[in-house]
């Protein structure tokens, strides 16, 4: 694969390339090792996967069930009144249903999952994002984001928690906080996809008691399949009823219904997996603190977030990566608010966070060094 | 199951009950046989069902493609330029799109399938019935659509070719005068997801020279599987661009991803499965006109369309079916349009088609006798 390929590839959208469409077009021998999508590596068990492979027939013949039936078993998962949650097609088609009924002016943070921002653009609604600052290590103030909603005369509100791809995140008390303040917002949205990695409450119970909030929640990175399109959202009755007539039936497939249903034989290895990861995420954090010129931040979520030298270009880092040791990395700079400064780290399992920080020390000085005589030249 | 369960399980909607659910409610000792739901039983080949076994943990891991993808794929399968596609999570998410987006008065046939009917309902846009008639074997001609939409100023017109549940049809060119007449129409929606079954042109490729013609598709019928969420429209470049805009991304799963993919490798199996699925429909329609009372109607379909003798009660012949020989049936009682008189019987293979003929011919006696004591009663 070409220098040119490879960009070509990477810079297509404000999100990463499909694995797939990686895969097919890379030309390294050996296995890919993937430090791009952050999805949990301790879940599922084997024997739910044979569960599956088994039933696999049955599962695909009909159609699937209806929501009331999903949202029975995401109640059992998560304690949650059934008729508060509204299932979706990943998180994203709530995302995109929420953001196309906002009247807007939105208010954001950045960097954040780029359907955020890239939406509201998109849907020609105004949108005003609060910068997330390095030297407070990407965290925010309930004051700020309050003031910044009053500044802008904002209707919606929305909040990555822990926030994607920086980790940092707000507690409960403080999102209770916000919800307080603005309680007169259309809507405050609570992105609590990565939560399940984080010693964070959710907001979900709480959000059925507003009449503002929505949690909305991908259940694919919990569950270690992205590729199972599963989220919801949790918010009041009233609301929730509404939402789930908006959204087409039977849009949770087949495989996902299986899975969300089976997944309740499998609760204690569910959430003890959570655990695992964070086990996985404090040796990777060790480990790249011991290469030089990184610069590492807290992070409650399974990805990490790293500063590159100055004048180190992730671009042509991740293209070496991929073209000379397999491994694929996620630079930010189609992400509003970052830069190809940073990168995004899904935590790995420690043999692949070995072979990325042997990668990193060698590569690191010859890149910074290359970057360095191009800006010379 | 008492009878009253039993008629809970089938009232809730105008849909059916998810196999699922009458599944695990039901006592009846031994397999269900479904003739419920239309699917091709002839496909997929279980080397195909192996193939997604053995991949299934890296079909499910990663994030899906995105829709140029499953363009190019659906496009590789039906010879359909991809510009022109919008893969879409089963064909109830374009069908829910599209009626979200129309102005109204829809105009459509009844009966039909009931998202059709529903939808505008739900959404408070006004509906226009055609009344399909029985002396005319359920069929319409072109002018009498045209003077209707005329009549009522339709600005939607839904067509759904071969039609669900009744089997009734039309040609492409009888298609391509409704487009000549109707130009001036918002939307002229031909939902085809029965065609593969019958021996008709598709629309698709006409309709994307057209201003306002979208053929709706849902993929689940041809392929075997409903559980997979897989369809598409098709329609002109400019309006398919703005379709693929407004649904979400990754709107089709992973598994559906892979099975659209993989169906390329097995295309002769799948257009040959059609032709199965004609030899069937032609053993069935022969041993049904075997059962003494019932009314049988033409058919394209991989359904027939079956009417009981008077006074014969469609809900208690689904009832005795079910609880005394595991036999799923679907009368019509809860599609507009139709009624309890009516049953869209999906067509089976040879030996199921032969012990529902032995359980009506038992039981549509018995039942008529017991409607007939009733009403005198």
């Amino acid at each position: 694969m070409s220098n040119e390929t490879t960009a070509d590839l990477f810079n297509l959208r404000s999100h990463n390339p499909s694995y797939f469409s990686v895969k097919d077009s890379c030309p390294y021998d050996g296995n890919l090792i993937d430090f791009c999508i952050p999805v949990n590596l301790h879940f599922p068990p084997a024997e739910m996967l044979n569960r599956i492979r088994d039933s696999l027939s049955e599962i695909l013949r009909y159609y699937p069930d209806y929501a009331d039936v999903h949202a029975n078993h995401i109640a059992g998962l998560t304690g949650l009144n059934p008729e508060t949650i509204v299932p979706s097609n990943g998180s994203t088609e709530i995302i995109t249903k929420l953001c196309q009924q906002s009247n807007g002016p939105i208010v954001t943070s950045v960097p954040t999952f780029s359907r955020w921002t890239d939406l509201p653009t998109e849907l020609h609604i105004p949108l005003c994002v609060i910068q997330r600052s390095r030297a407070r290590q990407f965290r925010l103030h309930v004051e700020e984001i309050v003031d910044h909603c009053r500044r802008v005369n904002a209707r919606t509100l929305v909040i990555s928690n822990p926030n994607n791809p920086t980790g940092a995140w707000f507690t409960l008390d403080q999102i209770q906080e916000l919800a307080y303040e603005l309680n007169d917002l259309e809507s405050i949205i609570i992105d609590e996809s990565f939560l399940d990695f984080a010693d964070l409450k959710s907001a979900a119970k709480f959000a059925a008691g507003t009449n503002n909030m929505i949690v909305v929640k991908s259940m694919g990175k919990s569950l270690g399949w992205h590729g199972v399109r599963l989220g919801y959202a949790a918010t009041n009755k009233e609301r929730a009823t509404k939402l789930r007539k908006e959204l087409p039936l039977w849009n949770i497939n087949g495989l996902a219904a299986f899975i969300l249903k089976t997944v309740l034989c499998y609760q204690n290895e569910y959430f003890e997996s959570f655990a695992k990861v964070a086990t996985d995420r404090i040796y990777m954090m060790t480990q790249l603190s011991t290469v030089e010129g990184l610069t590492l931040f807290a992070s409650k979520a399974n990805f990490l977030f790293v500063e590159l030298p100055t004048g180190c270009s992730g671009r042509q880092l991740r293209d070496r990566l991929l073209r000379n040791y397999g491994l694929l990395i996620r630079e930010c700079s189609n992400k509003i608010g970052s830069s190809e400064q940073y990168l995004r780290l899904a935590v790995q399992r420690k043999d692949a966070v070995d072979s990325l920080v042997r990668a990193l020390k060698a590569e690191l000085t010859s890149t910074a060094i290359e970057s360095k005589a191009v800006s010379a030249a």
